[in-house]
């Protein structure tokens, strides 16, 4: 029975007997999947004869929706048309969710890996790779003294990068669930840095991306343990979740990279910005540290509702906004989407800011707490630094 | 109907709701999978109470068997014990083949996404993180004079790398239907030089690994084709598929990295290795360009039988090599795996170098055309160099 059963197999699915010569496991898809139409709806298809319920699951608006079987065993649906944007998606058949297998390319956030594409044009060629001079990306490791670990980072460098220019630098931070890996994969950091460079919107400058997850090394599956350490939230990672300790120590990430790059080494040099988690960590690195940074950004930032701490890092948030306005905050920009489930303490944070006359920039957008906001807010954010 | 179909969808499957909310779409698995067990067995388990036939598909050593269905829905399958090593698999279910929900880690073959899982210990723990010195990764581009195109490839830094010292480079060569990504991701390239030199097996040196596909500007997805560029075996790149071009112009490769890194700048500090399409590579590139090169490594070679050429770059291959030896080949590594389908052409070619007496190095392994091979034959091979 086991040898029909392998049989049966084989004949199904050729593919599973070329793993014996890896390199040559040529793929025939039966299907176009998606297909990104000129009129900019989006069509999957999916071959499923056995199949008896199948759906897209995808997180452009109203994006879960049934597909219909045709002939020969193929599943199709077509979206209304989509603003451009990098879309994720998966395909739901009798209770299992899985990639598209007529599509190659994968984006994995937090725990989960999707299928994704671009619905090109206007915003996503910002995303996409264009024919301009390209910024180089580095994974490197730099010792934390606070945590007494060797810990990741990425670094975008811009195509002018040369070792004898100095250029200014902003520190991108992820959110709950990210890594250091996050912003360059789902917020395609380097293709928008080069795009806003080339197009002349932006000054060429360095974007540092580490590792907000103080008790993590780097990210899942690059730390020393391995694939033991699987993609979870941050406040699920033990020790250091909210401890002040990223945060009060971040000046020894900004000394790594003073000491390795060719970077201007001043305060009106520096940005900080970041999203969700990241945005909480932006807002507290730059009032603990007014010396180092003048430029500062929070995208949907995971603010806490009456926010209280013993610890110094969180405490006298007002007499330290203040203190920040004083050495000279050139930016302190808030976006935040209307759907957003931070929206209110957001709101609230505003509130403060305007009791006590703080200038800050605000950008609302649509939608909750997505990535196509993160990487939008990237395209309104970066062209206003170091100006 | 498709009301009550959503409903159904999203009972089924709360994660879909949290689109909206996309960075806290926290992940709770039903089952554990894969399970790598003390004993080196793996169990495989996946949670589908509607399926009629699952299987995995895993590149292992009869690598494909069926799940049997147990309890409460759950799928259940455990291998025999296997070797140390990286193992990529996907599931089978009625039809359809993709990923273990339950496991976050991926890597994509050609134009295929798998999950994998490392059984440590052995051979596994040089391609894992260990808690060693740690090199940097550079994803960069240069100019190709020889295409008129801005090219990607990946360097590997050693940890001792400080912008002062100069290091040996070892070229190190991806096959057809991989890329500049190949070597990192399916290679594990960086863990293993990481952990080799921390072990004193290997001296520190520079990798670099180009792209081989030269018609091609860099990755699928990663150039300015974006997504419509997609991954498929490298005769199916349109343009300049073994014209010479790669192998004659390889210098411009070595002038970016010898302007770009502290590299010690003479063929004696030079390597140049690649499996498959990438020895075919190697070979060629060795033979046309020994004032570069003296360390050359052939890892289950593309070598094509009875090849001829009325290009310069690939004719006169006997008097070629007896100049490569006058000149001084350090070594000449050829390495193969008894089942590989290219075994027999190796084996002539090994005939022709024992007709005219050039010396080399042979390594036979067990089974065929696979990753597992070229990961054991990188530790094999580096140790050995610049020695």
């Amino acid at each position: 029975m086991l040898k029909r059963f392998l049989s049966s197999l084989t004949t199904v699915l050729l593919p599973a007997a070329l793993f014996a010569q890896q390199n040559i496991g040529q793929k025939t898809e039966a299907v176009l999947s998606p297909e990104v139409n000129p009129d900019c709806t989006v069509t999957f298809r999916l071959y499923a004869p056995k199949a008896h319920k199948v759906a897209v699951i995808g997180d452009w608006e109203n994006g879960v929706a049934p597909l219909t079987e045709g002939e020969g065993g193929v599943w199709e649906y077509t979206t209304a048309p989509l603003p451009s944007e990098l879309y994720t998606y998966r395909f739901y058949v009798d209770g299992l969710i899985g990639l598209d297998p007529g599509n190659p390319f994968t984006l994995r956030d937090v725990g989960t890996t999707f299928s994704y594409f671009y619905v090109g044009g206007d915003k996503a060629s910002y995303y996409q790779v264009q024919d301009v001079p390209h910024g180089s990306v580095e994974q490197l490791w730099y010792h934390s003294g606070a945590t007494g670990k060797d810990r990741r980072l990425s670094v975008y460098l811009p195509a002018a990068y040369d070792g004898k220019k100095k250029f200014p630098v902003l520190y991108l931070l992820h959110g709950s669930g990210g890594d250091e890996t996050a912003w360059l994969e789902l917020g395609k950091t380097a293709r928008i840095m080069d795009n806003l460079i080339a197009r002349g919107e932006a000054v060429p400058m360095i974007v540092v991306m580490p590792n907000g997850n103080i008790g993590a090394q780097a990210a899942p599956g690059e730390t020393p343990a391995n694939l033991a350490f699987r993609p979870v939230m941050s406040n699920q990672i033990p020790s250091n979740y909210k401890n002040g300790t990223y945060e009060a120590s971040f000046g020894e990430i900004v000394s790594f990279i003073d000491g390795r790059y060719k970077t201007v080494r001043n305060r009106q040099s520096r940005a900080v910005a970041g999203l969700s988690m990241g945005g909480f960590h932006s807002l507290y690195i730059s009032l603990n540290h007014p010396d180092l940074f003048s430029w500062t950004g929070l995208f949907s930032a995971g603010l806490v509702p009456q926010f209280t701490s013993d610890l110094d890092v969180y405490s006298s948030r007002e007499a330290k906004l203040k203190a920040y306005e004083k050495k000279g905050c050139n930016l302190f920009w808030i976006a935040i989407g209307k759907e957003d489930f931070l929206y209110e303490v957001n709101k609230d944070f505003r509130g403060e800011l305007d009791s006590i006359g703080f200038p800050y920039e605000y950008h609302e957008s649509s939608r909750g707490h997505l990535w196509c906001n993160w990487r939008q807010y990237m395209l309104l954010f970066v062209p206003k630094l170091f100006k």
